[in-house]
Formats: structure tokens, sequence, C-alpha cells
């Protein structure tokens, strides 16, 4: 058995940005030499996640709309009390999740035709870090 | 440390389907011959889900009631512009999530009382796959 | 490859509690004696949910607030014709999650500055169990 880990830091210009990282994951994945297991892919700052879905702008648009109308920004949540201002931010990472699993077939991450990964980030601009574990042989 | 990798085929007669599926997932543990570890249970298409719970069919109609309340079908979505009308789909898998890992102890899933596997379609009536992937020794 | 498995039993004193278990899942990794792999943290029972977020308190209760909002409790909910009065449990536990996966890094939870583990409990005053799997070398 096998493990590797790789630490990714993120920086996104914009407060909230989408960015796919399936190309990373396998990167992670080639490093490892592992041909068969699973991969763990998790956001360690605990607002931003991490998720699986489709590679279409429009889909993208429409989840940020989405969370939007279930976890809204600004309003007087008790978190801001402490001097924050991102409960939402909390909020919407908990809807996205927050990590993923993922299998490793004959070296390759074994993903359906549409499946990409993406991290999601709801309070940036400034540096977090995504951890990405291998394990397998 | 063993693998086995096993791709079970959906296909639902009906748009939106509740599947139970903790025997195939434990037929997989089964010819894995894996004791203990853990195995992956994940939808390889992003309108569909992968979660665990109760298997009564009041509540299965609850949360399907729900999830068409948090994510309706049939607003003017940015992704319908590819032609697609899915979107409330990838939403509702969102909230349900994707994928789960189950324990495996004594070559058993080893689950809770009440606990079951479920696949749920969003999206059917058409082929799509499940990958389960045991993992142990 | 080695495994390690143990239940934690939860008792919480009010019917909705959130427990913060992150020196619980620690411990299981100390007894493993695996220094790296990943260890599996999961709500055997469908009613609670595990999840990792900040440990402050004004969060929590935002957190709260918002799942009555997102799953309101007392509502004629379908599952409550079996004699239940907790279909809201079962949803509240969906958009929190049921399970995390943690990765071990010499012989430590690999967490980010504010990653703590949760047990969340919607349907309390009786025992239930978490279960912790560690897996790795």
């Amino acid at each position: 058995m096998k493990t590797h880990t790789v630490y990714k830091t993120m920086l996104t210009s914009e407060r909230r940005a989408f960015v796919r990282i399936t190309e990373d994951v396998q990167r992670a994945v080639d490093e490892a030499g592992i041909q068969e297991g699973m991969v763990l892919v998790s956001a360690m700052h605990i607002t931003a996640a991490v998720y699986v879905n489709d590679w279409e702008g429009g889909l993208i648009e429409d989840i940020q709309a989405w969370l939007e109308k279930l976890a809204p920004a600004g309003l007087d949540y008790r978190h801001h009390q402490t001097g924050e201002d991102n409960a939402d931010a909390h909020l919407k990472r908990t809807i996205m999740g927050h990590q993923v699993m993922l299998p490793i077939t004959k070296g390759v991450l074994d993903l359906g035709p549409w499946e990409q990964v993406f991290y999601a980030e709801f309070d940036g601009q400034r540096k977090k870090r995504v951890v990405v574990k291998v394990m397998g042989q």
C-alpha cells in the first residue's frame, strides 16, 4: 500500500470563484504511481467546497444563483458578532460539500463522461489549501 | 491490500426514481473477498445521487417533495440555453450527495439498524452507471 | 495495511445538539497506530450528521436556524403517518452530510487551521452510534 499527499494552494482574484481542478488531482495520482485505489480531495478551509459536477458555464452560474437564494449573504448572522462577515460562505460550502473521494482504476481517475472536480471558493482573495491524498497500490 | 471494482448500470423507467442498492453493494464486497476496509459507491453521472437514509416510502416521498421545493424544475435556468432541460436534476443531486463511503467489518457492510443505500435518479429513462470500488484486506 | 474500528456512543440530553468530536477521532487514529492513511467518521443513525466546519458558537446557532428554515419541523410529512415525528431530522441530516473522510499524515489528522469535526444530533435523547474506521499503514 502506498500513499501520496499533495497540498494545492488556491488564491482566487474574486471573492467567489469556481475552479476546475480535475487535472491537478490526476497529476497527484500520476506522481503517486498508484494504479488501483482512491483519492480524497478536501478543502482545508471552512468557507470553500470541493464537488463533482458539470463543466458548463451556464450551470455554474445557476449553482451560484441558487446558493445565494438558499444561503444569502448580508443577513444578520450571529457569526458576524465575532467580526466575521462570511457566515453565508460557511453555509454555501455546506450545501456543496467540502470533499470528494474519487476511484482510481488502471492509474486513471475513474470518472463518468461529464464528471469534473471543482474547487468552489466563497470567501477568497487570500491563500487557502486543498489536500489531495492518494491511497492504493 | 486488495481492490475490486464493479460498475452497476441503472435504467429507470421513470424520469425520477429512488432505488435501494444496499444488496448490490454487499455483493461487490462479497466478490472482493475483503474482510476489513471500505467501499466507495459513487454516481458516475451528474444528475443522479447516492445517499444513505431510511427505507420508508413516506419519507422517500417527503424527500422528493422537499427537493422539488428547494430546487424546482421548470425555472429559466441558464443551463437550459445549451438545449438541456435538467438543471434542477444537477441541483437536486447536489443536495443529496453523489457518493458514500461504507465501512466493511468482518466482511459485511458495517451499517446502523436503519441505514440503507439508495441510488436517486433525477433525469432517468436512459442508462447510467454507478461505480462501486472496494478497498481493504 | 491496517484497519481499526471504533464505535462511539452518543447520548445528548437535548433533542438537538452539536458535539465536537475531533479529539475522539484523533484518539482512534492513535490507537490504530496508523501514520499514513484515512479515517471515515460516519453517523450510524439516519437522523444525525457528521460534518466539518468552524467551532464558533454563533455560527453553530446560525447553522441550526438555517436548517430549521430549509427543513422545518412540524410540517405534515408523510413519514409521520408511520407514527414517527422526525422527518425534518432526516432532511436536516441530509443537508449537513452524514460522514466525512479525514486524511492522516504523520499520525495526525491532516486538518486545516479551523477544521473541526462535529456530530450533529437532530433527534436525540437516546443512544446512537458513530463508526470511526481508520485505514492505512
